[in-house]
């Protein structure tokens, strides 16, 4: 019974992707551990970008210094 | 000095539930492990149907699939 | 489907007093919100003494200076 | 390649107090413990008046039981 | 730069599984979304039996009453 | 009242560093958003290696690969 919560930075991920997300890491419990699905939790936080940081700044403050995209 | 976090689909919880949820909490912690309340805190996340998944699908292709209500 | 997460303090909590914490959160989303037992899951996390800090303190240090017992 | 989690209640925080804490948490992980500024990500959840409880109470009305502001 | 958790009970996941998983979360953000993973973190939490209840009971008196695995 | 969690790999920080840790985010939040100190709650969790992966490795195997300490 994993439990599995994903944070990504809120920059339009579909719920299509977001549906991918949650079967590839059900899948991969369920490959790896023998984990069953049906008792496999997934919960995706998208955080605002002000809200993330990394560098010491902000996540767009820091890819505008260091021209990085992730 | 607990700290407790609640997640739960976002399905219309009032503000009268949360309240409940939250005194509900703080009554068994200090009931069974006699923690003082005034030092307990409880976060309520309520989470998008579109973010939770569960036997490898989101919430509400999940439930159209098994019928399920929780 | 509701993620409970219970920290407290490493001090000594039996595994009863943890069933009995697992089965009142429970009892609690199913009166409340009619969550389905099945599929609420309770995690509950010892953290030892120094790992936690209130008041700018470890804990210990913290009740130490205001005699302070949670 | 430390990760800080922030919760706050949600009252306005700006930018730029964001900004700072993100600054200052990296900062004193790299003064305390020679973490790497590059690898330290600060996810700041600010969370709704209603969703957090203190004293068995969600915190406006704590609040207006005993007077605090925090 | 995501950050994911994942929580599985403690029931001798080696670190061969252990670095399949963060390998496989890894790629799947990468594959879904275009994550980075220089810049993807991935924290596993083994708990304890006892400290992971559902259905209302600590994990291992739940299996015993449902006969469940995961 | 905020909450704080601090996730590091587990290489041996020290009580007084994490008690400089405790002090330091502390006092950040009532500088920055004048939070109470007697209200806020760091909770920090030490990570053994193998259970922290970056770059799709564990952590050890990721600074072997890139010559990285953080």
């Amino acid at each position: 019974m994993p439990y599995v919560n994903i944070k990504i930075t809120r920059e339009g991920a579909t719920p299509e992707q977001k549906a991918t997300l949650i079967k590839g890491v059900t899948d991969l419990l369920y490959t790896v551990l023998n984990k069953d699905p049906a008792t496999t939790f997934v919960v995706i936080d998208e955080v605002a970008l002000e809200d993330w940081g990394v560098g010491g700044l902000p996540v767009d403050a820091y890819r505008r210094k260091v021209g990085e995209k992730s």
